[in-house]
């Protein structure tokens, strides 16, 4: 009577489904759990009702060998039961992203991750020939991580409806929307008349059609599963509500192995949230995610505590308008995890000063974040005819800063394990190595951001011999000055933005 | 028996020259004062001796009419008297600068001045040939003030000697220094023969003509008193050596009326020198400076505490590497006085993060300055076959932001009194306006940085008709838009280092 696979590759989605109970809501009035046995982990998950009369469980696996599940509850008077193979996981398939050596992330097999993200708040709630082009676009593009929401946005240039809404029910008339009347509108329910205790299940399918979509192009999905922008009363539930719906997006989501969950974008900036409206939302995911999937809570203005223990790194929106990822050193000495910088102004030229700087401004903010051991994350806002903004709605990119991502992230892939750790260089450097030997290890970068010398110097020891590379990263060239040892003289440009990168010779 | 002008103009320099005893040493051995008095005024200073048995007293008068004078004291058994005539000023003779509206600088006529610095340390010491070329250089340009050292500097691209001491002796011998080495003899006094007790009036003689030099063309004299970049023994003489300099300093040039005396330049690298030793040199100025020239004393780490009386206003070293202008709001709400940003980077391409920013980044820098209220400092550092770099040999600019100042000037020419005072703008802009009228004023000036807004609006009230600039201050055009009142929408260009100048139409 159920359905499901026989077998699945490790850290795939194993999803065993099966008829249930269909009256009252099926979505409060009924519990189902499953329960996946291998020989080196049991797990149990929470499943979820997917409409017509169908529930579902999902798990994913973390060893390879023979399983078997059972699922039962009072969604069904039956148990279900069966049993399946977990498989080697597929070229691409490096598991979940984890933490690793405290600053940096790894996939669970051990490859590095070094994150280039970027944000597209509502891509996936665009016409289907958009959502097409945005996944070309990411296809095309470094971005291996992508922060998106699964409400629809109120916002500037984010007055139409989505394709799809959460609950069922309908929604206000977006027609009355303007520049200047919109704000009225954020955080009221008037006008809309939602069931928030009955899921729209189509809106969830299509967002895990995308989550899968991405996993497919090796991307983390970043999920924003709640946010502030809001006219449909969705970032203004009762707690009940608010908690379904959390435990509804991890039944169906935790599966994905390439989803991180960020419990809000600008939590700070709900009305009616308090801090413990957010510490529970927290124990949910830690008691429900049986995968420990990445957690973060993303600031508008003053930030989460991010020592709290359930944060697995730090996301960060700049705070101030000139430093942002000049901060990085100072995030890392107080939270000691991986700080990623996902809002750090986004290249563009809106009137808001969060979307207007240049490509070569985001990338000096990139090439600052990295050479600090963090991670920097994208955005573009540019005013096209069409209102089609990447931020939001994803499509194709204008900016001259992706370009510059490709190639960063060429450097970064070079970058050894541990990864980078700022280093105290001279005060008017960007310094950073890895700690691969003492005292002298094997792999320094240093970055010049917008000042300009025309020669530096350096010195290790007297007897090492490096290699030296003269790095121009907004015109992606990369020189080999050759081999040197003992202080070390190197000409550079005069122009901004170069970086010298400096590695034990082989 | 004693030589002296029969008229002189208000704020102009009056001298008494006398012959007197020279046997033993007139430097420290005599004294000498002269007492002057027309009908709104009577000052006493002291005056000097200028080599060759030659003593001299100078004034400056602040008030037109008779005068008599009288000069007096142990350099001569004589007493000598006299009468001149004080006319009024002549044209481009504003008087001496003096801080007008607490934040802001005029002369004593009352006519602002608003200040754009340069920095070039020992101009004043290269050949002849290049002085010549500075002061060429200066008048084709928007400069009105410079700062410049009375001694001369031992520093990296400083290690030639100057073409005079400001002492009788011999140096070490300069041929030794390298880039290498020069650090090592820093603060040092080794190799040098000098006596600090006399001095070479010719030294003085020829700072003096500089500084009616730069009078002449309407430019103030900054000068740096002391400083740290010292191979001679300069930066460490005795205290009574050290009074005996400052009196000497202040008897010669003390009646110029374009001196500001800065204390000195990068206090805190004075190896033995103590806040109670800055504190003595300042009453020495304010005991014998009878004129009240502008006070200062410049940073290379801390600030001095600007908040002391004598302090006239902040002389700032950017403390920071990213941020330098931005913090001006800080500093004017700390300290209550005109903020002047002496070094905030050089435009160039020499090795040091303090010499190697562009020409756009030292341009949007002063209009971050500008736009809070402050005066910025600029200095040049690039990098030339002949050695020759503007910050301390001055010469020929290189630069593009000097260009870009002449137009700035004309800016800040055009603001009404009592001057720029950053006001509350939108958290994403630098808004600045003029007190003139309440609560609309008649002048607002708002200032985009390195952001590229395509649009911005701006609401004052709903009746008053402004007149509206966009001001592209990187290609140094003004565009008129016209006249408006109520919500006033204005399309940009999505360009970096746009301001938009709204005014109260005529």
């Amino acid at each position: 009577m159920c359905k499901y696979q026989e077998s699945v590759e490790k850290w795939g989605i194993f999803e065993v489904e099966m008829p249930g109970k269909s009256d009252g809501n099926p979505f409060t009035d009924y519990t189902i759990q499953g329960t996946f046995c291998g020989k080196e982990e049991t797990k149990t998950v929470d499943g979820f009702y997917d409409g017509d009369g169908i529930y579902r469980v999902r798990f994913m696996p973390s060893f390879t060998g023979d399983y078997t599940f059972t699922v039962q509850g009072s969604f069904s008077d039956e148990v279900f039961t069966g049993k399946f193979q977990v498989t080697e996981p597929s070229e691409g398939n490096h598991g979940p992203v984890r933490v690793s050596y405290t600053y940096h992330f790894a996939y669970e097999d051990g490859t590095p991750y070094y994150s280039i993200g970027t944000t597209c708040y509502v891509w996936e709630l665009q016409s289907e020939e958009l959502q097409e082009k945005t996944l070309e676009t990411l296809k095309e593009n470094a971005f291996n991580k992508i922060r998106f929401c699964i409400f629809p946005k109120h916002y500037v240039y984010n007055f139409h409806d989505p394709i799809s809404f959460p609950y069922e029910g309908t929604p206000m008339d977006c027609s009355v929307l303007t520049r200047e009347n919109f704000m009225q509108y954020t955080g009221r329910k008037e006008g809309n008349d939602f069931d928030y205790t009955r899921f729209n299940v189509k809106h969830f399918q299509h967002i895990e059609k995308r989550v899968k979509d991405l996993m497919e192009l090796g991307i983390e999905a970043d999920l924003i599963v709640m946010h502030p922008y809001d006219r449909w009363g969705f970032s203004q539930m009762s707690k009940e509500c608010d908690d379904l719906y959390w435990k509804y997006v991890i039944a169906r989501l935790s599966a994905y192995r390439n989803v991180w969950w960020s419990l809000a974008n600008e939590y700070d900036l709900f009305p009616t949230k308090t801090t413990e409206d957010w510490e529970r939302y927290a124990r949910i995911i830690c008691e429900k995610d049986a995968y420990s999937h990445l957690r973060s809570i993303h600031n508008c203005g003053p930030f989460y505590d991010h020592s709290r223990p359930w944060i697995t790194h730090c996301s960060i929106q700049r705070q101030d308008l000139y430093k942002s990822a000049e901060l990085v050193n100072e995030w890392r000495e107080r939270y000691r995890k991986p700080v990623v910088l996902d809002e750090i102004a986004y290249e563009g030229n809106i009137e808001h000063g969060w979307g207007n700087i240049s490509g070569q401004e985001l990338t000096r903010r990139f090439w600052e974040a990295f050479c600090r051991g963090a991670y920097p994350g994208h955005g573009e806002t540019y005013m096209n005819e069409d209102g089609i903004l990447w931020w939001s709605h994803g499509g194709t990119l204008h900016g001259e800063s992706p370009e510059r991502f490709k190639f960063l992230k060429k450097i970064m892939d070079e970058t050894p394990e541990p990864g980078l750790r700022p280093m105290q260089g001279m005060w008017d450097e960007v310094a950073a190595t890895v700690d691969t030997m003492v005292p002298v290890h094997a792999y320094y970068l240093f970055y010049y951001s917008f000042m300009r010398p025309s020669f530096r110097e350096y010195y290790f020891d007297d007897t090492t011999e490096f290699t030296v590379e003269v790095i121009d990263t907004w015109n992606m060239t990369i020189e080999n000055r050759g081999t040197f040892k003992g202080r070390i003289h190197v000409d550079l440009p005069g122009r901004e933005y170069m970086a010298v990168r400096i590695r034990k010779a082989e």
